[in-house]
């Protein structure tokens, strides 16, 4: 498996489904000798070229999805709450993830968990700089540093871009899971993302 | 598990993802000691309530999921084509099926498992009511007796009823499954369908 180029794993921090499949796709790429590239979208930016809106907000799919958010985190383990508040906005948390990313990938999926964690089993609001800046800071990132990423505009463009390579490449929702050119959409395809990873198609 | 109610299975005969789930509800439930309840539903019916539209009509996501349909019914082992024309008017077969139910539920799904396999794997145009008359007469169930059946008024009405019944219950798509009031959307909802079944929650 060696040489073959990551598996990317679009999400939106506000996702409750690309909270679930982030606890669960690095270690089924893993086990397969294949690494993960996490890339933050911002589903609203999306959502204004498909004229799709997010789940809770559609009649009768709304509720179903709430409740569908927390039983599936209890069907795969993972500690889930939903976030307040939700959705939310979630630039701040995407430009530090991309700064990091810049200078050090493992320090950036380590902050995008932490605040993902402070989001959803934490119920914390993650949308300010601040915020964001405390979640970096136990992981030794400077405050400082953080407020002033936030606010530097080649961050700002790096997740615009960001954002627009994603469009263009046809994401439309979170989880988004590419494996050497194929698409899977939503947290309940990473059996198929798994047994695409290990044979390449079926 | 004796006494206790059949599952739901709502589907659309146009839907699927509604097909891939009608192969493999039914020995789902009956390995855990439970029977299946088919309830066809029409979701241009449903998508007037919910102000949603049929998946392929959508940006982006419509081409994904003309080829997550059949990625999907690879995955399952499920014989898949794409049914000409896509998406059909589904309001004959579901007459037909819910009057053979009012006559003998074996049967009925019987009829519904040929009428999908005509259309899904095997591309008949199944919308007209001499088309399911055909599939009806293969069960040996008199053509003319199905020409009568989906002209009466009460075969009508009860197709009428039995959607605005399920729009009522929440039903929002397809397939759309309820063990015990729980519901659950989709046919990547199957394992979670039979761990419900088998422990009543989690």
């Amino acid at each position: 498996m060696a040489g073959k180029p990551p598996v990317d794993f679009y999400f939106d921090f506000s996702s409750p489904y690309g909270y679930i499949a982030s606890t669960r796709i690095d270690e089924i790429a893993e086990r397969n000798g294949r690494t993960v590239k996490w890339r933050p979208i911002l589903l609203g930016v999306v959502f204004k070229t498909t004229g799709a809106g997010p789940l809770p907000s559609q009649p009768l799919k709304g509720d179903y999805s709430l409740h569908d958010f927390a039983r599936s985190a209890r069907f795969w383990g993972v500690p889930y709450a939903l976030p307040k508040p939700f959705p939310f906005n979630a630039v701040q948390p995407s430009r530090v993830f991309y700064w990091l990313d810049g200078r050090d990938p493992a320090l950036a999926k380590r902050f995008a968990r932490a605040a993902l964690h402070a989001a959803f089993p934490g119920q914390q609001d993650i949308t300010s700089a601040e915020a964001c800046a405390g979640i970096a800071a136990q992981l030794g990132v400077t405050r400082e540093d953080v407020l002033a990423a936030v606010n530097d505009p080649a961050v700002k463009e790096k997740l615009r871009a960001e954002v627009e390579s994603a469009i263009k490449r046809g994401v439309f929702g979170s989880p988004y899971i590419v494996v050497d050119g194929e698409p899977f959409w939503g947290a309940d395809r990473l059996d198929q993302v798994e047994r695409w990873i290990k044979s390449g198609g079926w």
